[in-house]
């Protein structure tokens, strides 16, 4: 009877802690949003619609866009197409529209993607840029001329602020006109966009008109910014039935990236260095296994990060390490596989991925010890460890993602199958404000936010468990 | 004490069903070979070695070598080098040294790598071969004629037998002098060479003399049957530190593979039907993850796969999926990840790969109810599985890998550290006799042998737990 009063005892006990350790586990566990939308079908505008109105006058300059030059910002790219003849690929810029003083030189290429030959495409790349100052650019010298402006980004530091936007997916719909217009009302300096661009490659033969158009929509942000490329999928533009074989074939004819500067072999991977913030971007969709020319970059890359000059670090790459829908569920895992020691050991503040037509934004999470015999697989909790953000709902023609892994696994933190874009708000070298926007209402709304701290001056604090 | 008594008898039975359950799990369990023997320094052979001769005579065509010119094996594409002029790429071939009454014209390239400029590269695609015929063929026409011989593979067909050689990571060592003697003794009918040719990039600069040097030595085999190409991560030589950022450059320079007839668009991954085989080359260091080409090819392939018409499913990738050496452990993980599903539901029957610097056979294994939320990560015994192989033990200047994770991986059905080379005999379409020769002794001993029978045909029958 003692005996049996004793197990009787433990027993109790044993279901009390089991209970006080589940409603902890609750306590700190992820949310599904309760806003909630059915996946609509999503047309990509017409082609007739004003967003994709080709600028008056002959041979005038389009699908004006702009990046990086340099590894620093001290150069910006800008790259434009004219489709009646080649023209000048002359930029003149400077720091009024009366005093464009400065010249560079650029050049044109052209492509042909199965039935379709593109315009003249002109890349230029401006240098000498002065930190911080607003210049006024033109083009399309001889014929018709138009005129740009943009600011110069800070020269990196530890405490220098930025506004880093963040789209992923956009395409070319009502939706996608819809974040583009939310993303100019919140006002970033930079976009980092998370890849998959015009989605050309969802119309006949792979369109490349509707490359043409995207390029004509997005022009009122990316002429006036720089915006990061990621590569997509619907970059790569491979069909062998349409005797395409060479992969991103639009897309790196129409969008360089400065991977030159910081030493990668190809645009897929690279990085640069703005304000306080050290970004690097990661190719889903290249070789990236031990030996291949990205690993070795990235391990090569991560020794030159300097946490000192540039707290904060960020890798961005097309598929989500972490992603808890059902659409492409597990499709990041070869990568994560492969970096995501790498990227803890380097102590990532965030990763950035795009892909999933949905929002997704994780605890600090790893999932390392695995060894393929200990049977240890689970992500779990790890202040060393990035927090990852899928924002791949900047509302193509594929449509929202809402089909959702049930239940919510414990790494997510706060998942929305909504469109809409992020803004990182980077104060200092210990803080971040960061607000993701929902953009399906009509009006953007403040939908998840966070104060995000700086893994290399607060490596201890675990912001991502702690909801403001 | 009643209570007491029965918890001893319980404890005793428990202990009984343990034991029990550990010799059962012995018995079956793997082997750890005790022939072992230290990683010794492993120099390549001087330059001036008698394999590395020139063959006499005025710009003398040197490094003859032939793979598949098409899907089928009713083409062969012969490739060599000539060193002091271009000279003539024709190839005439017939059935009789005095009757070579047909002609093929190829053509030739050459490369710089860093300081060095290759020879003249030839390569020839012989074509309307008839089937099991054998063909004497010539080239160096104008200057020095050298003939050589091969026998054109058997039509495809369910029950053809047929010898394939399997040879991995060779280099150009004295032990890889030894494996390619070896192997001429055993006398296959072609080889499936599981990537690492020349080491060339161990050398200063990549020392690309050190490509001319293995073909020289190679040729006495390569000349007079096909072997089938598996790239590796020594045929990358990706150097940006040398200029040199082109994946593959000496390689695909060299090493032509009938990618295109299987309408693969890159060299690096292909497929041949050998005999009663379907046998599917990967690239480990190529982009592989959904939607890119190797993946879209990949998936295709699977489809195009006949089982009544090639019984025997042979994949080769040089990066292994199963591998419990210290070295390169979890290295085949992206790939494992990405690909071992699309395997497993294939049922191809074994997986070749070599990097290991050692030789291995697994059970029928597979690990593929990972679903990152559900801890279900561990390999385990599938009927319908791959058996896995590795044999990158074909003697190369890295030396041995004699180091392995212990205790063995259940996976793990039997490991050496020698060098080697294997066969495997396909006997008709349920039955191959495989057999992996041990050849550090001087005397080439089979060391691991084993009867693999068909998954589409047996695939109820568990040949892997069986050792004969
Ligand atoms: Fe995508
Ligand atoms: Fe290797």
């Amino acid at each position: 009877m003692a005996m049996g009063a004793r197990l009787c005892c433990s027993s109790i006990l044993f279901v009390l802690v089991v209970l006080l350790l589940a409603a902890t586990t609750m306590a700190r566990g992820g949310v599904t949003s309760s806003f909630w939308r059915k996946s609509e079908a999503t047309e990509d505008m017409p082609m007739d619609a004003d967003v994709f109105a080709v600028p008056p006058g002959p041979n005038a300059p389009q699908q004006v866009h702009m990046t990086f030059g340099d590894k620093d910002g001290t150069a910006m790219t800008v790259s434009w197409v004219t489709m009646e003849e080649a023209g000048n690929s002359t930029v003149m810029y400077g720091r009024a529209t009366d005093k464009l003083d400065m010249a560079a030189d650029g050049n044109h290429t052209r492509y042909k993607y199965h039935n379709y030959t593109s315009g003249f495409i002109h890349h230029c790349t401006l240098t000498n840029l002065e930190r911080g100052v607003k210049y006024y650019y033109a083009m399309g010298f001889g014929r018709t001329v138009r005129t740009f402006w943009f600011t110069a980004p800070p020269k990196p530091g530890p405490d220098v602020p930025f506004r880093l936007g963040l789209i992923g997916d956009l395409g070319q719909t009502a939706y996608s006109n819809s974040t583009l217009t939310h993303y100019e009302a919140t006002g970033g300096d930079a976009v980092l966009f998370m890849g998959d661009l015009s989605y050309a490659d969802k119309h006949p033969l792979h369109d490349n008109n509707r490359w043409d158009t995207w390029g004509r929509f997005s022009e009122r942000s990316v002429a006036y910014q720089p915006w990061l490329w990621v590569t997509g999928n619907h970059e790569i533009d491979y069909a062998p039935e349409l005797g395409e074989t060479m992969p991103f074939k639009p897309f790196t004819h129409r969008y360089p990236t400065p991977h030159l500067a910081s030493g990668s072999s190809e645009p897929y991977w690279y990085s640069v260095r703005l304000a306080s913030a050290h970004i690097i971007v990661l190719s889903s969709y290249s070789a990236f296994t031990k030996y291949t020319p990205q690993y070795k970059w990235l391990e090569a890359e991560l020794k030159r990060v300097n946490r000192t000059e540039t707290p904060w670090l960020i890798l961005a790459s097309h598929s989500p390490w972490y992603n808890s829908n059902n659409f492409h569920y597990m499709e990041g895992e070869p990568m994560r596989v492969q970096f995501e020691q790498l990227a803890v050991d380097a102590r990532v503040d965030l990763v950035f991925s795009g892909h999933v037509h949905a929002y997704e934004r994780s605890f600090r999470v790893s999932n390392v010890k695995y060894n393929i015999t200990d049977g240890r697989c689970t992500p779990v909790r790890d202040r060393r460890a990035p927090v990852y953000i899928t924002i791949g709902d900047g509302g193509n023609i594929e449509g929202l993602a809402n089909e959702m892994t049930q239940p919510q696994p414990a790494y997510s933190a706060f998942r929305e199958a909504s469109f809409g874009h992020a803004v990182l708000d980077i104060k200092n070298r210990t803080h971040a404000y960061y607000t993701w926007y929902r953009n399906d209402d009509g009006a953007k709304v403040a939908a998840d936010t966070m104060w995000f701290t700086n893994r290399y001056h607060m490596p201890n604090h675990d912001d991502s468990a702690t909801k403001q």
